[in-house]
Order: structure tokens, then C-alpha cells, then sequence
């Protein structure tokens, strides 16, 4: 998620929506993928739209690495901005609350009401700080379908997510191709390129790097907001293109035509980066930073599903594919995508695959497109119609 | 420059050679772009083979943001690896010191023996810290010209540089139509874009959040270690490619086969920047990190020499021009350099222009290549033919 769409957003939500709370392995511990465990595990998340009768109207929306369970409409009318994906989520809307009930929860390792390592360790009663667990994409999905089993729901009619969202996606449809009748993976890839690795490194360096990091505990003193702007900064040059930058920014100076001869921000691109990072720091957990960024670097579908062979790792799923990627995401390029997608193919699986023509880079999943919207609308529409 | 190239680097050096230094601005101060002065300026600079009668084969090679003027052979027998282009300039070589005379000098704003921020102020007998003037990439050159000067030098045959360097050889040309004949601007730009200063940006605000920076004063305390590591471990992603990455690192972990779960270097790309990080500290300063790439940001050359019109800019060129630019470099892409050719051409200037196809980014122009070999090689048999 990014805080780039902001002056794009319509505004034209759902209304009032209510941040709700669910907490799971309170008599047992909750088995990681790294051999650790964590108990009282709270899911934060969200709904939209009304539950049928069948409960065949269930679409899980799976946010990427800084988002939240808050999707659409306002928490309270006077909120400045309404959820994250809110041009998306609503009535008459790409995925439309009209005819869907639409869940969102915040992944585990976040720190947007869910358990992370900025919660409380109910054994120390301190912050887990980095005491907290390695999670995994598929812990994330472990913990998701916690939430889909106690509100009793069965099957999903749809899942959707990009970026980060997207790799829990594909660790759904892996995991619980019973359940899963059909999945929208945006943006995202099966497994982090070097490349992308890289960054996230860097970025974590630099958190870490900062002495009020203190191994990763300072929740009670000064937070390393410096790290964490930067790390920020470097995530947001990765989310957008050569070609949007210098559509918005070019070389464009903050203030005035001279040149300053500082060091302070005097490029509008500068300055924005810098506002990024500032703004990223009131809302986000260093830690939570570190550990989502460690878990997507983990992820990698061949690799722990199919034996390295990633048609191998979609053998048993049985779920209708939408892939999208787009053309400016240099982050997860579209190539990343057409490897999934062959995959899928050679499992016989009902895959559509759509490489939109994007010059915003990796945000351009969440920005208003109405390409995007009628992709995701009509293939809502034709697994609906199915089920 | 980049370390990158070592283990391809063949060793088989012009021997030994030695750094010598020049003096100016002894008696009144150097004028910069900036309004300010310096006095007491230092070049630190190499030449390689033997000037001519005529004085007519003189090449002068402009290094990268961290390179140097030890471009070729070893300073000492025992030096466990040769200059920085020595893969390039040498007897029989690309740049061939059997026929020319190769000059290559630090810039001024650097660290490695030119005047710069960690130099000695003489009216402070302290280090300048970040009371060194802002220098802009003409101050570059005109520091240059005083060294071709004191050479008593009238003519240049041929100007080379890539990034940085390319910069350089642009400028160059701009400035001093009549005494520059030929200009290889290699894997560079006429201004940087907004993603190349973003990078820039955010590398160096990594620096100036390390403590230790202490604002740019730094050099009787401990240096910002950290911050300057995490700066080039930025850049270095930048002068790599997706490509490159993937075929060099991939996935590959560094010790072992099974995940870590902690915040330490697993991944070989990320085990690997640590590596250029850590180097880097070593040799560089990290004052001169800001004060260059600074400079960088800055360089425009239709800003600054043609009311924002680059074919006003190149209007007074008499060089001629060989611009080379590699498929897979996205810090300075070749549409970058066609942009410039373009400007070029319509002043009907004698340009020839080769997009490499290689795969390992910005850093292409350092590495092995009979292509790049062969171009510069025939390019420079042309012109000092001409001559």
C-alpha cells in the first residue's frame, strides 16, 4: 500500500465501517513455519457488504507490505480519508459490496491491530520487540483462515491482493485449493528477484543502522524514525517508474528557480520522498518493517511447494486465475507473472493473464484505472454467475 | 567506478606508474559556479605513456562519482590489483599507451589526493568538512583545464568518461570547443532524472542520519561508518540490472541451504552488498559522497548552457562524438543518450552513436568487452589519423 493514491482518491466510500477483532491459539500456540510458535494471536480485519445465505459471496482482499484491515469507507465520517483501496471496495465498484461480503484483515507481523512486534507479549508483558517470531507469507495465510473458520465460512469465491497481498494469494490457492474457487493475484510475483531482495535489504539495513533501533527494542524510548523514513524512501522509488517521476517531478526545484548549494531537500522529488518517509513514520513499526520484509523475501512458491518446480507448486490448485501485472512495475516486472501464468497453464488451469499499460510503476495496482476495475468486475461477475 | 570488476580485472597492467600532483590557486582564489572560491586546489593525477612532439595524443580519461586517478598499471609491483580502468588504457589496449598520452586526474570534491571536504583548509589548518564549497561539475573541468594548462597542452584529442565522467567529457566540450577534437561520453546523461536523483536522495540521507556524521565534521571523531555503507550499498543496486542480479546472485543463499530466521546476511546479494559496503567505507569519504553526487544532480547541460535547449547547448561543439550507451543500464538509459545524439546531429555534428547489448547494467562500461574494446580502439585510430 502507499500513500501515493491519496490525491486520486474519490472519497466516494462505503460510509462508517468498524475495525473488528479476533484472537485465536489462547489454549494452544499457533505453529510457525520457522519451528517458533505465538499464542493469543489477534486478527484485526475488516467487512464490507453482507454475508449471504450460502456464504457464497466471500471475497478476501489480502493487503501488501504497509497496509491495514481499513479497505474502504470511513471509520468515522470526519475521517480525513477513507480506506486504502476504497476506489476499488464500495457499492457499485470494481468489487462491489452490493453483491459481495468483503473481508480484510491486517497480516500478522503488522502493526495495525494485529499481533506483531509491537504487541504485548502476554508472558513478559513487554513488547515482543525482535523476541517476536519470524513470520511467513504462509503464517499470514495460517492466520487468515483462522479468522475465515471463525466466522464459519467454507469457501471463498474470490481472492485478491497485490504485491505482498498477491504472494498470499497464491499461498492460498497453494494451500486450500478446496476453498478457494478464484483468485486475482496483482502486481506480484511468485518469489523476490535478487533485485527485490536488494532493496528490502538496504531498506532493513538502514533501519537497523539506526542506533535508536537498539537491536529492536524501543518501544519505551525514542523509535528509529530516521531508519525507518529512509527505508520508506527507498520502498517508494521502487514503487514508482523512471516514466512517472519524471512526469511528476522531472527535475522541477521546491521553492525557487536557483539552485540552493545544501544539502536539503530542494528537487520536488527530494522533497516528496522526504514527506513520504516523515508521514510513514507516524502510522508504522520499524519492526513490523523488518519482519514483513524478511517474510516476503522468504516467499517462494517453488521452493516450498513444489520441489523447485513452480508447476509443481499450482498442482493441486483447482481455483480460476486472473494474473495482472503491469507494464511500468519494475518491481515485480510482467515477465515474473508470465512465469506463474505458464505454470498454471500447464496444469490445465482456467488462467486469464492481462499486462496492463501502466506508466505508474508497481503502485499503479492501486491506483483508479478503469482498465483494472472492469477486469476485476467482469471476472467477479463470471465466477459468481458459476458458482 | 565500482569494485564490481575485480575478479574479471586481467592484471595485465602498464607497469608501474605514479600519482603526481599539482598545485593552483595559489596566489587568488578558483571562482566556482556556485559564487564561492577556493584557494590552494590540489589535482591528484596519473598519465600513462609518452606525450608526442606535436603534443597531439593526449587523451584525458574523467573518472565515475567514487573513482580516482590511478586509472591503469599498479603504483607498486606488490599492489594486489592495478587502476580502476586498467582493462582499458595500456599498451595495446583499448586506449593504447603505445600510441597516446593518457592523463587522468581525481576531481576536485573527492578524497583520493584532489582537494575535497576531507582535505586541509589552510586558513583553518582544520579538515573542510562541510565548510568545503559546493563544486559543480564545470568546477570539475575548470580544474582539469588548469592541469592540461600547467601541461602546457593546448589540444586534447580525445575526452573519455563514463557516468560521472561521461558528465565530464559533456562539459568539457561545452566549454572548450576549440581544444577538445574527439569526446566519448560513455553510460551517461545530459541531466540526471528524477529516479537518478531519488536515488541519489536517499543515499544521501543514509549518511547525514548516522550520528556520527556530526553535520560534516567528523574527521578527528569516528567517521558515519554506517551511514556511508548503506549509501553505497544503494548505489551499487543502481549500477547492476535485474538481469545481472538474477544470473549472479538469484536466490542463492550464502551459508547454507535452509532459511535463517534472523536479520543477518543470507542471501548471497545481500551478503555481497554488505561486502561493497564495507569496502567502500575504507577508501572513500563521505563528505565527498554528498559533495559529488550533489554535483551530479545538479549537472544539466541545456540548463545551464542552452536556455534548457540541449541543441542550443551543444551549438558551439566542434568535437566530434562517439556515444555509447548499454541496454541494460536504467540509472542513465539510452534513450538518455539518443536524446543528446539527437542534439548533437541537429548542429550537424560528426556523432556516432552504439547501444551495447549487455546485461550487466550501468556497470557495463567498466567490465570486459571486445565490443567496447573494439569501438573505442577504431574510434581513436580515427580521429588521431584525422589530426
Amino acid at each position: 500500500m502507499s500513500e501515493y493514491i491519496e490525491q486520486n482518491q474519490t472519497g466516494t466510500g462505503i460510509g462508517k465501517v468498524e475495525k473488528q477483532f479476533f484472537t485465536f491459539a489462547t489454549h494452544h500456540r499457533m505453529k510457525l513455519e520457522s519451528g517458533d510458535s505465538l499464542s493469543h494471536v489477534t486478527i484485526a480485519y475488516e467487512t464490507c457488504g453482507t454475508l449471504n445465505k450460502n456464504k457464497s459471496n466471500v471475497i478476501l482482499v489480502l493487503h501488501a507490505l504497509s497496509g491495514d484491515s481499513h479497505m474502504a469507507g470511513y471509520y468515522d465520517f470526519e475521517d480525513a480519508k477513507p480506506g486504502w483501496w476504497d476506489i476499488m471496495v464500495g457499492p457499485g465498484k470494481g468489487i462491489d459490496t452490493d453483491r459481495y461480503f468483503v473481508i480484510c484483515s491486517n497480516i500478522i507481523g503488522s502493526c495495525a491491530g494485529s499481533t506483531g512486534p509491537s504487541s504485548i507479549n502476554l508472558e513478559t508483558n513487554k513488547e515482543y520487540g525482535t523476541s517476536f517470531p519470524f513470520v511467513t507469507i504462509g503464517d499470514m495465510v495460517e492466520a487468515q483462515k483462522a479468522l475465515i473458520n471463525h466466522l464459519n465460512i467454507k469457501s471463498i469465491l474470490s481472492l485478491i491482493g497485490g504485491s505482498v497481498g498477491g504472494m498470499q494469494v497464491l499461498e492460498w490457492c497453494v494451500r486450500y485449493p478446496d476453498m478457494v474457487q478464484s483468485a486475482i493475484p496483482l502486481a506480484t510475483t511468485t518469489r523476490h528477484s535478487a533485485l527485490a531482495i536488494a532493496f528490502n535489504e538496504v531498506a532493513r539495513q538502514a533501519i537497523m543502522a539506526d542506533p535508536n533501533w537498539n537491536q529492536g527494542h524501543y518501544y519505551s524510548e525514542k523509535k528509529p524514525d530516521m531508519g525507518l523514513a529512509i527505508a520508506r524512501m527507498i520502498g517508494h522509488i521502487t514503487y514508482l517508474s523512471d516514466e512517472s517521476m519524471r512526469l511528476k517531478f522531472g527535475r522541477k526545484l521546491q521553492n525557487k528557480s536557483a539552485l540552493s548549494f545544501n544539502f536539503g531537500a530542494e528537487f520536488q522529488v527530494e522533497s516528496y520522498l522526504q514527506h513520504q518517509g516523515n508521514k510513514f513514520i507516524e502510522r508504522f513499526d520499524a519492526n513490523s518493517f523488518l519482519y514483513i520484509t524478511k517474510a516476503a523475501d522468504y516467499f517462494d512458491l517453488a521452493g516450498q511447494h513444489g520441489s523447485n518446480s513452480l508447476v509443481k507448486a499450482f498442482s493441486k490448485c483447482k481455483s480460476k486465475f486472473l494474473v495482472i501485472s503491469f507494464t511500468s512495475d519494475w518491481l515485480y516486472p510482467t515477465y515474473q507473472s508470465k512465469e506463474m501464468v505458464k505454470a498454471m497453464k500447464k496444469n490445465d488451469l482456467d488462467v486469464s493473464f492481462c499486462e496492463i499499460d501502466a506508466q505508474w510503476g508497481h503502485d499503479a495496482f492501486l491506483l483508479p484505472s478503469d482498465r483494472l476495475d472492469n477486469l476485476i468486475r467482469g471476472f467477479l461477475r463470471s465466477v459468481s454467475n458459476e458458482g
